[in-house]
């Protein structure tokens, strides 16, 4: 039985272990500072195929036999997968995922998707509904960019707070063991909307749900950031992240030296010209995956939450006028079994 | 600890019960056979909104306060809430719940989504990491046909496979309890994709994967089509409904007797001019929240297998020339408990 504490977090009440992960991604992530935590970097962002979307679901497919083949494992042994992304009707999953022939659950979180996928993953791996559970997402500059903003041709300007999505996947698999890191708890996000309308600035739509998150976890748990190496947000990049800080700020809670933000590492912003920063589901993804996850395997870090952060809008919400509402999912992830 | 069985099937280890159901529709919806199993039927389809895709996330939200009050709870007792739709990003959900403040998953299963939605609440309420969980989604005739078609205004001309998106939404919530309808097992859907290409032949692209699923709930459980008052698949129409029966005949499943397709039933074929039927993910959800567990609640069905299926495709993927990838996902509702 899984154990619910407080409102909204749940605990493990087994072991459960990140046994296998892999991060594959684009150029420009593989020339970043965070280019050696990828598995695989494709030189053109094509990935073999002829369009971008299907290069995307190619960048999934890719981090699935990684992750797979990384266990020693065939992909029919895994039980269930769960899996989304931000192209319309989550196509970049279906078309990735569908010739692996597993059990499947679509999924949206936008870019807390990989958060939403491990939460999930965690929990039915947990009750046993599920014995090797995968959870997948992915981005993609040029898929995104086309259908969010403007044709790739166009070369519109961006703005100070706009963010880059990266092309970027990651795979993760979840299963009942006894090897770090594990997954100690989870917080479901609710969507929070503070009324930002810009579409442009997506961080300050985010930041709101990665306070309420956070806020709620540690409530709830009583614990502290104290107890953390590391607090770890999805792509609220430099506007979003200055906001969270900010927000817990107010309430007494001091989070500036313990976040990180994915979003604002994945690129160099001195010489990568992304203006605030990474985004799109792949980024907390493949760092979850590249960095995070090995970081805890090896004993460097011990104690982390990671709550990647999603923008619910799409281009129509937005020509309508809607404000933007953001989400946020949290994992604790340590390398210590424990006992809640 | 949740019980599998087979490869694919999972069977509730506590009483899980289906507590509260309600369903929403548009005027057509009113006006066809299935009218009087609504809660409420909108005269305009506009609910009360000044875009159609406002008037869905309304739809959805009456749909759930309905719901929340016939169980005589506040939505704030909800714990968890599961739920999507058909719109780029799932917007029509997002913008649909967020005032209620509810923890959230998003998920996508296009049309098969209140199947997911219910499997996965169900799985969670038996685990005990939710305590009152809810499924919700909804279809709206014009945000999808002016999404995944043409604007509303141009009048084309509509193939004799084609089927129409109902204008409905499904709300319910799960709690272990004594009371049917009882969630006794899932099986989860894998995408099956046999090339289909042609976007205004979904039942075709979605038969394969109704059969997949529905064949592998018996494999797995030695049951048969005589053990159930009805096999209820989401929204083949007729196309996919007749391809599904012919699927099953070639090994030997005889499912003619018992196979009841809620694309077909939902709408008059005789005066509604919908082609082959009705469609999206409002459809199979309303008749199961208007229809179907009000039968099992009052022991007129006694065991039914639920297996909506959806095609995930998009306009974009159609206009790339890609297949048409199915899912399908199975819930078993019964009136008794029982042990598996």
């Amino acid at each position: 039985m899984s154990v619910r504490i407080g409102n909204s977090t749940i605990a493990m009440s087994n072991a459960v272990s990140v046994t296998s992960f892999s991060a594959v991604g684009g150029k420009k992530e593989g020339e970043g500072p965070c280019g050696s935590f990828f598995d695989y970097i494709d030189s053109d962002d094509y990935f073999g195929q002829d369009s971008f979307e299907r290069a995307e679901s190619a960048m999934q497919g890719l981090a699935l036999q990684n992750a797979v083949e990384k266990r020693g494992i065939e992909p029919e042994d895994i039980t269930l997968m769960l899996g989304g992304d931000l192209l319309d009707q989550c196509i970049g999953t279906s078309f990735g995922v569908a010739d692996f022939n597993i059990p499947f659950f679509g999924i949206y979180g936008a870019c807390s998707t990989i958060s939403e996928g491990l939460a999930l993953a965690s929990l039915l791996t947990d009750s046993g509904a599920s014995k090797i559970t995968a959870a997948i997402t992915s981005s993609h500059f040029c898929t995104a960019e086309r259908q969010y903003r403007f044709p790739l041709g166009y070369g519109g300007q961006r703005t100070p707070t706009s963010q880059w999505t990266a092309t970027a996947s990651g795979a993760l698999l979840v299963e009942q063991g006894d090897s770090a890191p594990f997954v100690r708890a989870v917080t479901v996000g609710r969507i929070e909307d503070k009324g930002i309308t810009d579409a442009n600035n997506m961080g300050a739509a985010m930041a709101p749900a990665a306070y309420s998150t956070v806020s709620r976890f540690f409530g709830d748990t009583g614990l502290s950031p104290a107890d953390f190496d590391a607090i770890v947000t999805g792509d609220l990049g430099n506007v979003g992240s200055r906001l969270l800080c900010e927000l817990a700020e107010r309430d007494g809670l001091d989070l500036r030296e313990k976040h990180v933000d994915c979003g604002r590492i994945i690129y160099d912003q001195s010489s990568q010209d992304v203006h605030a920063g990474g985004s799109g589901c792949g980024c907390a993804a493949s760092l979850l995956c590249g960095r995070f996850l090995p970081e805890i395997r090896a004993g460097r870090l011990h104690n982390i939450l990671f709550a990647a952060t999603g923008a619910l809008l799409s281009p129509t919400s937005s020509q309508q006028g809607m404000t933007i509402p953001g989400i946020s999912h949290l994992v604790w992830l340590s390398d210590e079994k424990g006992e809640f």
